[in-house]
């Protein structure tokens, strides 16, 4: 943080300038999600991408402002998607102003990115940026097409989590060289830092759904199980499982029909199942795989304390997971 | 149309070609509201602006195909914002797959718009659509504003109107100059005749919804009605409303309080109300302004048969209103 932390603040602000409209609810809901913060991890791979290779300049500023309007807006037509009440403990926007306004104001913020792009005036990232954006919509998509489906395997998931998280990812460090003017194979290198920690990244995440120690801190855990949704924890149990715990399986995730209201005797049993398959072990492997493949991803780039930094946020990425 | 049939077929070709994606709902969907057809008269305007001031390549049919991806995303994400189940007489998208994939189908849409541009490499054209595009949303989230309230004046309206659907009007002419490499001068007047005829085509519209004529026809008028929107009609009778007429709008418009489930009677007694006041004829005369004020942008040009088609495309855009 401190590396660049003069560099996320004028992100920031430029965040701020932009959301700018004269239509005041605009500001004021986008400013609710990026307000509410989180860790601006994706536009921070950005600048750290431009600082790995050098860079001096300040179109990474730019750059990583355009990366956070387009997560911003995949959050909120997500959590409209979703239906989510809560996102990081706050009542999400679609909650507190309803769909309608979360759609039009995820286009605002959509449109809005691509404006900043053409200000930025890089063809060659407006074609990284666009092409990402359909990825992502895709990767949403095909999401949705698993969800309650038993029979989805490890490749489905793989194929989701490359396009719905780790495209943005990939998208957001490629551009950090790109800016610097850098040559392909430190660009493709790049690429290939951001699109394996954003595996690894979302790998855990699912993970973190069904953590005994989230459990134990008193976080909520089993919504995607409770949602339907075919997480590699899951994946793994139901590919190992008897024709018992086949059908358990099936009743939860297809049906949804669950024993209790808030299906905490399933998610209980599911634990178990989880548990006696490995799979969450399993899960936390794979996470790790792909952190070493972002590792070895920075291999041709000289030591600095970015790099230094970059691997320590992949070997996070995993570890925050238990 | 035969003056640019041949152009028009290949855009329908580039536009199916185009929304390609290996999630095979996403062509299903795209292609369900694309073909509905429609006018196609968005992209049309891109072809005969470019054909108005003698462009002879090919770019037009790319940047004509940005149009409709951009106007279809816009119609996915505008059928889930009303909940709308029908669209041209034909299910809607998001009555057939639900809001989800609308949502997203919608975003990978604009998205598949941003990367045509790309392909296209014109910094200009980037500008002119990203922009537009932001200046939809907010037309949309006014628009939202402005429903279910009384108190919203012509000046509200025209906003809207000139944000919602004006700009993109103006950006797919404008662009057809663009392509062209036309003087700024030349790009302004084809804009001018986009905007104005954007205004007037939405003003027909919104009269049509009051339309008596239409109502004889058996078409299904007083949706905006009910739906409690506030469009230039409405908005003249309650402005020399009293005071029980007012309360009359008020109930039915921001209560949504109707007297009968179908709000037929309400209804019946709000266009005895617009008669009272010559609210539909003062509608129809703005519009002709706004048609007049679309031709006059074209004097510039030379007299030509897509000229010619242009001045009648705009008197058309009144005249089929009553």
């Amino acid at each position: 943080m401190d590396l660049v932390g003069e560099d996320l603040k004028q992100v920031n602000q430029t965040i701020l300038d932009r959301m700018h409209s004269p239509i005041a609810l605009i500001p004021q809901l986008a400013g609710h999600i990026i307000a509410a913060g989180g860790k601006r991890l994706r536009p921070l791979l950005t600048l750290a991408a431009a600082k790995l290779v050098g860079y001096e300049g300040d179109r990474h500023i730019t750059l990583a402002a355009c990366i956070e309007f387009l997560h911003t807006a995949t959050l909120l037509h997500d959590d409209v998607v979703d239906e989510s009440d809560k996102r990081r403990g706050r009542d999400t926007a679609n909650a507190i102003w309803g769909n309608k306004p979360s759609v039009l104001v995820g286009d605002f913020l959509f449109a809005r990115s691509f404006e900043l792009m053409v200000q930025d005036g890089s063809l060659e990232v407006m074609g990284i940026l666009s092409r990402a954006s359909a990825v992502i919509s895709e990767g949403e998509i095909h999401q949705l097409l698993t969800a309650n489906n038993i029979e989805t395997t490890e490749t489905d998931y793989l194929d989701v989590v490359g396009a719905k998280t780790a495209a943005l990812f990939a998208a957001a460090t490629r551009i950090g060289g790109v800016a610097a003017g850098r040559p392909v194979a430190e660009l493709d290198a790049l690429e290939a830092y951001g699109r394996n920690l954003g595996i690894a990244f979302q790998i855990a995440d699912d993970f973190l759904d069904y953590s005994a120690r989230e459990a134990e801190l008193g976080k909520s855990i089993g919504d995607d199980f409770r949602d339907g949704k075919l997480t590699l924890p899951v994946i793994h149990a139901i590919a190992q499982a008897d024709d018992e715990e086949r059908a358990f399986w099936a009743r939860c995730l297809e049906e949804q029909d669950f024993s209790d209201p808030e299906a905490e005797a399933d998610l209980a049993h599911a634990m178990t199942l989880l548990a006696r398959h490995d799979a969450l072990k399993v899960t936390v492997a794979r996470a790790h795989e792909y952190a070493e493949a972002a590792r070895r991803s920075l291999d041709m780039f000289p030591d600095s304390r970015v790099k230094t930094i970059l691997n320590e946020v992949a070997d996070f990425s995993v570890a925050r997971a238990y």
